[in-house]
């Protein structure tokens, strides 16, 4: 059988150093910046000339955390409460025959340094993602409002975020506090939980940058606990 | 250098022969219709299963005409007249440095017969290209309208398409001549000419399903001259 081979023209450097706890779809945690680090011979800077004139840019990139993980025929969507299944096309799970994933992010600023770095905003990537490829989004083609989208038919229902008094405090010791509340915030909200999961109570944890949030999810609110550093 | 090898999950089967004539964007030519055909395993029914629920779906794909071709990181954008050049990253010029395509597509039907073939509208794709995924398109996320564009802000100028009545009468002794009408005057209004070109009334020829369309550009209008059959 016929076979591709790719190899990465660049690598994310993102907060998320887990998938738990990434947001499910790009743009709904849209102030979490990342940054797409070319690396030679892409990283000319012809290569990236005029995309700085376009608002987002596609990214195609390599589900690189699943590569053991395989794929199966059906997936159970979160977004359908785990009681659904549906056929992996019809999904966007990363578990795929090919372990490719797509994703629209705004491009904010392109630095050209010893490398050619884009800062993106809105990414849904974990840190050390393999890019494949970036193109321009094009609106007049690729904009279609009123598409039918079946069982994903809107943006999740948010929780709401509450910290506890010493996650407050640990949060305000820390160099990058603000940034790491947007991130928090905003990933949190999203309910990271799998589709199964029981409504008991359970402590989880998610890694962003260096720090592990220790959080309940209660009906719909999650009560951020406290704050781990280097767990 | 980490490199990662993907295996077509289907083929497409289009009236495209020949890369010269595709409608450089898909949905610029929204009545050509198109096959998916699913090889073994991604053929079985559940692996589509929920995916008729979405109107449009995305295609990630090879550019399998190109492989000897290679790439440049610029690129002469043809909406530019060839006359400006930019990054390959800031095209979707089909020479770039991983040859995988990106398409949004209307999805019409779902087949399932000894294979599943899913039956697609507005494809810009090549006969036989290899097709890597399919993923259900999400416009709370994927369709952003206001966008801002760069230099490619809106769908390209159409041409008319006269035809003569030599061209007439043949397409008329024709089985699908109706089908092969459309497929004509949709792609040819689209100006397929390369970037660089004289306008010095030469005579092109374009291979639609068995049918080589020939014609001439004067000013604004694509003349088809006749069809040349299995040429």
């Amino acid at each position: 059988m016929q076979a591709f081979e790719l190899a990465p023209i660049g690598f994310v450097h993102s907060p998320y150093q887990q998938k738990f706890g990434i947001p499910r779809q790009p743009s709904l945690a849209p102030d979490v910046k990342s940054t797409i680090e070319l690396i030679p011979p892409y990283d000319h800077r012809d290569c990236t000339r005029g995309l700085e004139e376009f608002d987002y840019i596609w990214l195609q990139f390599i589900f690189h955390d699943n590569q053991q993980e395989g794929w199966a025929p059906l997936v159970r969507p979160p977004r359908l409460g785990g009681s659904k299944k549906k056929g992996v096309f019809a999904t966007r799970s990363p578990h795929r025959p090919n372990p490719i994933g797509l994703s629209l992010v705004q491009l904010k600023e392109i630095i050209y340094g010893s490398n050619t770095s884009l800062v993106i905003s809105g990414a849904d990537l974990l840190n050390e993602t393999p890019i494949l490829d970036i193109k321009p989004y094009l609106p007049f083609v690729e904009a279609k409002p009123n598409a039918k989208t079946g069982f994903v038919d809107k943006a999740p229902e948010k929780l709401n975020v509450i910290w506890s008094e010493l996650a407050q405090q640990q949060l305000h010791t820390l160099e990058h506090s603000e940034e790491l509340f947007l991130i928090a915030q905003q990933s949190l909200s999203q309910d990271p939980r799998p589709a199964f999961h029981e409504d008991n109570c359970k402590e989880y944890g998610t890694m962003i940058q260096n720090i592990n949030i220790k959080f309940r999810i209660i009906d719909k609110t999650v009560h951020i606990l406290r704050l781990d550093i280097g767990d």
